[in-house]
């Protein structure tokens, strides 16, 4: 009655919606699939036109976006990307960059600009979380060992996600790709991550089961929205996307304990706006336009299921698996979808690519959903196919090289050392981090309320001296512990690298050496750190050096205090992490 | 950075309800009543502005109506509103008219226009099933025997509400206070009601069930929102509000199997709208107006709170219970809510009452949820008082009133007939609506299709005789049903109506008549139904009796297939209603 406009659109939306995820689960389509066709087919631009304004959709899903980022973030978590490992790190930066790469070439091939070029390749670089995760538990293959590999790769893609999402803005705005400026804004956002989680992981989730322990589940909820939705806005007030802030609040709350109670609370709210934010992509589409770019859009599609499927299972082969599950995995990655329409609508929206960018990366993603069903499902008979069509002597390197893999794996005494090293290492940095936090929260509450300090009566030096000084102090724990650490490290390298048929009699003397050089090389290092860090902020030099002289006395006097103070702080981030716990945690 | 605008407003929300959430749990503050202090706090008329624009936020608190209603539809069914009673639903009407009256009467002593009276005695008459319910289980009371009193009230409270808003909506429109529109108006909402409630209950319980048994949560969570939005949509199509339609949707798919499984789905929704639908209602006041209503206000909100407390507890305790039980009863009713806003917007949007009602609406529900706590907290002393203050003889009345109810409450074998009878009845009514629906429907279908008729060649009169005949044939299952009871009832009637100590020798001739007469008289009142019902689709005369004789002779011959057909035809609607069954299911 009074309402229509804007519900009569969002209702019309919801019941096509519904018919569509009811059918194409009967006919085992993939639903996203279905959304963005139903979309096209109640759009403006289709004959009969049933919904008349996107624009509120557009709002609506917008609010998708934040929700669908959020939940990708629970799922993400700091927990899961340690566990990915190295070498899917390394699998996902090498096949992105070469998407990137193809996707730009591509686009210099049709004669497109420079930016058209870019974003088709970033539209490319992205597997879609949403259509592989339901395409593996649609064939119930969710628990397979190539779907840990898929799940781990997407991980390691939502990482490059984000960093690529800040630059593709940056370089939107600024006009054109500089290195210097690229990489001063990913040193930005590195920052920003680093101080954001690490923050965020010892507030948030203690915030999150204070309240999962007195509230209900709708007091939960909101709160937790409220969370997301905070750190939405504060990353669009730094400068970043508020795509970043939920994904990043998610990853944080995901830590909490109540975890999978949030994911059960949020999931319904992901599903309806997913279902809204699929629709609204099927709504924006212009179906002539969709048939004039038919051809680029369908060489586009095969370029990247050819070139996800090769990359990435080249890329599992060569780390150390058997071809079989390289190839599934491959498969498994061979889409593109929501990151691509998050990429394009950026591009749209700050009015550097062409018209025709956003079609084409609908058609390319509808392609490859339809086709995603059926390439799972051939799977074996493709490996089977390959193997055979795969001359025998490449076929011999492959068995080769395997085998060898094989016989590089560290033994197990070797394999415990190793362990102990790295928790080591993580261990330092994750204290040189929270060191740089600090510093970092000093230089900026020096810059932002100066007019607050001098309304105290308290000038620029003593200003600077007093935040200096306090961050100094309160780095003193996490110092403390780099340099025991380093300690032992030290000692670790030195019984290590050190043998004995090498040094013979002075193995004890060179050792003890080693032992003490690599701890005071770190203080060195810490120094200059500190210093550079506080360059921004240092007093004059005489106050500068008594204070660190003050700092040194401090250390050395409340050595035993400051490694329970650290320990304990230690174990407010392990506990936030606790199975498995954190790198080096319960070391010392 | 792209979609600043209104994501910011929501966010603002977002992060403002959260915070609330959680400090109005720890304060033991009704959670709602923090939502809208909030929402005055960040709004616009307050300096500091934190929402700029708060018709985006208007938008999705409006699809907050369409989701809470169809939640509180869940929640009532058709089977909770058979289990409150009679008794219940006496005490509701009395008590929403008796504060309707109330209300119209303070707008005339205000000086008021007549509409303003009249809609906030709409306002005031409606309690809030949100508050109430919450204030219930946040302090533990969800199942003593008060609050299943609370909640029938509640249960048939809403009924009234959509009566009330259908019936709002004409006045409004109309301009002004017509019996025969009124009437016309309620008659074609009570049709548009059962005709709803029964295709939809044949209908919507197995669809959703049929999703429920293959789809996952999110396709059963899509397809149900599907349904929720589909209703809203056809009821606003059909003149009536999409409120109206999302609570009908909910009351039908409550009674599907998965029930339990929808609303763990949609509730998430349900708060999140929630949250944001009660921070839209404070983003709209403007704190200097309500200063400026602080009087009337103040003075409605003790008319609300006294005289829901009063009617409520008097109604309960006339229709046999506890004092104690009836006081605390109305304590739990003494406030309003979420349609008293619905009421309030209805009123704005259609322009016909003056911009004060709404600051003065939320004034008094805040001020009666800040109340609802303690008036629960503190009911015992307060029945304790009233019982000291309590005139002696007025206390005995009161005594030898509960007495005398309990004496008249009836024996077991009374209680027996008296329920068979009553099935039968339900059983008459409910075929007598089936008859109707199909009969409204083949008018529909008479009135929308015709060009379609006249294209295959058929001209007015047969379409009429087509539709008539089709109505009549479909309806045989259900005449025959009717016949059926109505034996069964004059049997009933006979055996109890007729003792031996009155009618003598003559008993049984007497009771063999009215066992016959029952019967013949249905079925002539059935004819009258029917030619009645088809007038408007009678086909000429010769035509109609030739059928109703073909009629006939059907239901003779086919006599058995028939009563089968029919009993399936009740066991698809009984096992839709299982537990407890439909009325009279079973007895034939």
């Amino acid at each position: 009655m009074h309402e229509i406009g804007f519900i009569r659109d969002l209702a019309m939306v919801m019941i096509v919606a519904g018919a569509t995820t009811i059918l194409f689960q009967r006919l085992r389509q993939p639903v996203l699939l279905g959304y963005i066709l139903a979309g096209v087919l109640i759009g403006p631009h289709t004959p009969g036109m049933l919904v008349a304004d996107p624009r509120a959709i557009d709002d609506i899903s917008n609010l998708g976006v934040v929700l669908l980022m959020f939940t990708l973030g629970l799922e993400f978590s700091v927990r899961k990307l340690r566990e990915v490992g190295i070498g899917v790190l390394a699998v996902a930066l090498g096949e992105v960059g070469l998407m990137l790469w193809i996707g730009y070439g591509i686009g210099g091939l049709f004669g497109w600009s420079g930016m058209d070029a870019l974003f088709l390749g970033a539209i490319i670089s992205l597997s879609s979380t949403m259509v592989a995760t339901r395409t593996l538990s649609e064939s119930g293959q969710r628990h397979r060992p190539f779907a840990q590999l898929v799940v781990g790769l997407l991980v390691a893609e939502d990482m490059l996600a984000i960093v690529m999402l800040t630059l593709l803005t940056a370089v939107a705005i600024g006009g054109s790709v500089q290195a210097e400026t690229a990489l001063a804004l990913v040193g930005h956002l590195g920052l920003f991550i680093v101080v954001g989680m690490i923050l965020g992981l010892l507030l948030l989730p203690r915030l999150v089961d204070y309240v999962a322990g007195f509230g209900g589940d709708e007091t939960l909820l909101v709160s937790v929205l409220g969370i997301c939705f905070g750190a939405s806005l504060f990353a669009a007030w730094m400068g970043f996307s508020v795509a970043l802030g939920a994904f990043l609040a998610g990853a944080v709350v995901a830590e909490s304990r109540s975890v999978a109670r949030v994911l059960h609370l949020v999931e319904p709210l992901r599903d309806m706006f997913a279902a809204l934010f699929f629709v609204a992509i099927g709504l924006k589409i212009d179906p002539s336009m969709l048939l004039q770019y038919a051809l680029p859009a369908l060489l586009v599609a095969v370029v990247v299921i050819v070139g996800k499927t090769l990359a990435c299972s080249l890329g599992v082969f060569v780390t150390g698996h058997d071809p079989r599950i390289a190839l599934r995995t491959g498969l498994g990655m061979a889409q593109i979808g929501e990151f691509s329409f998050v990429i394009a609508t950026l591009g749209l929206s700050l009015g550097v690519i062409s018209d025709f960018i956003y079609p084409i990366t609908v058609a390319v993603s509808v392609l490859c959903m339809a086709t995603s069903p059926y390439l799972n499902r051939s799977a074996d008979a493709l490996t089977d196919g390959l193997r055979r069509l795969t001359p025998r002597p490449v076929r011999l390197v492959a068995t080769s090289y395997s085998g060898w893999l094989e016989n590089l794996k560290p033994v197990s005494e070797n394999a415990a050392i190793a362990a102990i090293f790295r928790r080591l290492l993580w261990h330092i940095a994750i204290n040189v981090l929270l060191v740089v936090t600090l510093f970092v929260i000093g230089a900026y509450v020096n810059g932002q309320s100066w007019s607050w300090f001098s309304m105290l009566g308290i000038d620029r030096d003593l200003r600077h001296t007093l935040i200096w000084a306090c961050a100094l102090f309160l780095s003193l724990p996490m110092l403390i512990a780099i340099y025991r650490k380093a300690e032992a490290l030290g000692m670790l390298l030195a019984e290590l690298g050190i043998r004995e048929r090498f040094a013979g009699a002075y193995t004890q003397a060179i050792r003890n050496v080693l032992a003490r050089v690599i701890p005071l090389v770190t203080l060195l290092a810490l120094a200059v750190l500190v210093s550079a860090l506080g360059s921004a902020i240092l007093p004059p030099r005489g106050i500068a050096m008594s204070l660190i002289v003050v700092g040194i006395v401090l250390a050395v006097v409340l050595w035993r205090s400051l490694v329970k103070m650290h320990a304990r702080l230690q174990a407010a981030l392990k506990e936030t992490l606790d199975k498995p716990p954190l790198p080096g945690g319960g070391s010392d």
